[in-house]
């Protein structure tokens, strides 16, 4: 898009232009004057800088996307959800047990784990149930809206490398995967995926893994639901057939607007959120940078279409690089608001030619009342003409 | 290489074969008949991990390389170097003026940086003094030995950017950029390097930028060496030549073999250091991932090749993909030790075929005396017979 920099300064607030080159404000109080602090063992955020999670009951707490630059998100801001509450766990006194359709059942400490080869990969993570917007209240945050997805660097040993250590038989199909925390969360997931990309993850952001993410070793099924990913990893039992968890029957499966349901919806489809602007945001008048993530459990991120009128016309995003497979992609869209209400949306296309869909659209293939997991409808964000911007909240019933 | 299975099996120690299938060891204490811990604002580290910078004067601090795992630094590990400490600055009081040989001198406050389109982008940034290895002590750690070295996903707005909006003068060719520490720490920098890829950042790894890593915006000159991406940054002025400041004549020129002195030598050339097995760690027999980071400010790590007997042979490691320009790239070389003294070493080269040079090489080049800033050696870690590992210290002089 052609811009004028003109323009740009002019929509750029609070910039002053000077009329001679020595005039300077004067930091208040003026820090060159005094020695600062001395190096610590550990960096801490400016007390200026408030960004934290919001709780959503004792078992759930979510990213703020609308802090965030970037893509990574910092570990101590990396959504959580448990059921059982998380566990304290002793490194020392960890192990992981392999057993079932195999040859060799085994059990691994922590640092065997660590002896083996290891991989280091960027991948989301997200709750199948991340949607708060099927709500009236608009006074929602991208926090609100969508914070149970998160992006970190993992580092561990691929799965596929201790099935083959412990000789995991060709004829097995299904593992469980089974946690150390209250829950004792049990899911069944197919072998294949152990082949593909699966790997129990320990290290997460360049450090070991935090608690609540499955310290000191979790399951990471790079794309899939966010519960199958089992944290506090203590148990695989190989077989040739799921193991219908509790979890399986009464919460993950999802009914169909045909009055079928769906087990096993381990995929997590293309989604895109606007971070900026949204709520709690106040625009002004001028150019202003739309931007946001994406991402997709199907691989990489092709495109982020962005609207600036509630859907009518749909302009292509520019993606930073890397696009990474299966890692929230930052989309940046330069737009000018002139004033007037406005709903600007986004839509991800990945490399599968998967779009994200409208609420619609998903409705009619999932029905009304069923849409719980895995609900990644295009959603908007209402600019008022005082500039005071809202999540767009649609009926969903 | 090719690798038996059952030899990696053989050489990790504390693998257990069971019997049966059933036979598992109980966690103490068990963690799935007490509820866990209720979702927080902010995760914490595990109580066991027990993961920190180490000071270095009241006026630096290093990364614990020896900590880490892939390329990311977390934040609050990133290593800090100062000249006057560590500044408070109120982000709404904070400003930046652009001014010298420039159509409209501006002052920008920190929300007119934000409203600006952004980048994001994974850079090192290394100290130049990033050198450790020129001593007889053998109880080194990587941190010791290299810790002024991290890496980040840095956000923030392109310095071009900025020169075209303030109508940058095409005859200028140094800016300075100066900082609101107790030092008023200034260095003069091309302006062609602000039309390469130079940033005013103001985030970094998904958040605001800490304190000593200069918030809230510093100087980021990606692959140049750490004191010219001056932080705290509160002026910047642009002229035909460069401003010969204090730390320009007083500190950062290097005298050379020949006599002569060279000035400016911002580039942070190719470096590689192995991270695993490295001091303190205890070897055990058998097959190890010999793993660490390597870096260029000229680009991508083009290879890194891996010695196992004092840099007779070498071999090429696996880079870990991404492979990022002017970010930390890991690397992986299995290796079966089999008892015995062994000298490991790495060597990084980089895609404009520079190949980082031994000790001998560097001071032929830059003579004895004057190694003190740039010193990117091959070094080496030394296993002894009983699998304690050391640093291969060398005579300097």
């Amino acid at each position: 898009m052609k811009v004028s920099r003109r323009d740009l300064l002019a929509g750029a607030a609070g910039v002053v232009a000077l009329g001679t080159t020595s005039a300077m404000q004067a930091p208040t109080p003026d820090t060159t004057k005094v020695r600062g602090k001395p190096s610590r063992a550990l960096g801490q955020r400016a007390a200026t800088e408030k960004i934290q999670r919001q709780a959503r009951g004792v078992n759930s707490s979510g990213t703020p996307h609308q802090d965030l630059y970037g893509t990574i998100t910092p570990s101590d801001l990396h959504f959580e959800r448990h059921h059982g509450g998380v566990p304290e766990i002793d490194p020392r006194s960890y192990s992981l047990l392999i057993h079932g359709m195999v040859e060799h059942p085994m059990v691994f400490s922590l640092a065997d784990l660590k002896r083996f080869p290891a991989v280091s990969r960027v991948h989301f993570l997200e709750c199948s149930g991340n949607f708060g917007g099927r709500t009236a209240n608009v006074e929602l945050t991208p926090q609100q809206l969508a914070g149970l997805t998160s992006t970190s660097e993992w580092t561990g040993v691929p799965l596929a490398t201790l099935f083959r250590e412990v000789g995991a038989s060709p004829k097995a199909t299904w593992f469980l995967a089974e946690g150390q925390d209250a829950a004792v969360m049990t899911r069944s997931i197919p072998v294949a995926k152990a082949y593909d990309d699966a790997m129990i993850a320990y290290g997460q952001n360049g450090e070991a893994i935090r608690p609540e993410q499955g310290y000191p070793a979790r399951l990471l099924l790079p794309g899939w639901e966010g519960n199958s990913n089992v944290k506090w990893l203590r148990r695989i039992e190989l077989s040739d057939r799921p193991f219908m968890t509790r979890e399986e029957t009464s919460k993950y499966t999802d009914p169909m607007a045909d009055g079928t349901a769906r087990i096993f919806s381990f995929l997590m489809d293309a989604r895109s959120l606007i971070t900026y602007p949204a709520y709690p945001v106040t625009l002004t008048r001028g150019w202003v940078e739309i931007n946001g993530i994406a991402w997709t459990g199907s691989g990489k991120i092709e495109r982020v279409d962005v609207s600036t009128d509630g859907g009518a016309t749909w302009t292509a995003a520019r993606l930073q690089e890397p696009v990474l497979p299966k890692a929230h992609t930052r989309f940046r869209h330069l737009w000018k608001w002139a004033g007037g209400e406005a709903v600007i949306m986004s839509r991800a296309v990945d490399e599968t030619g998967y779009s994200q869909p409208t609420k619609d659209a998903l409705i009619a293939q999932r029905g009304i009342s069923s849409v719980g997991y895995h609900t990644n409808p295009i959603t908007g964000w209402l600019i008022r003409s005082d500039g005071t911007v809202v999540y767009r909240a649609e009926p969903w019933s």
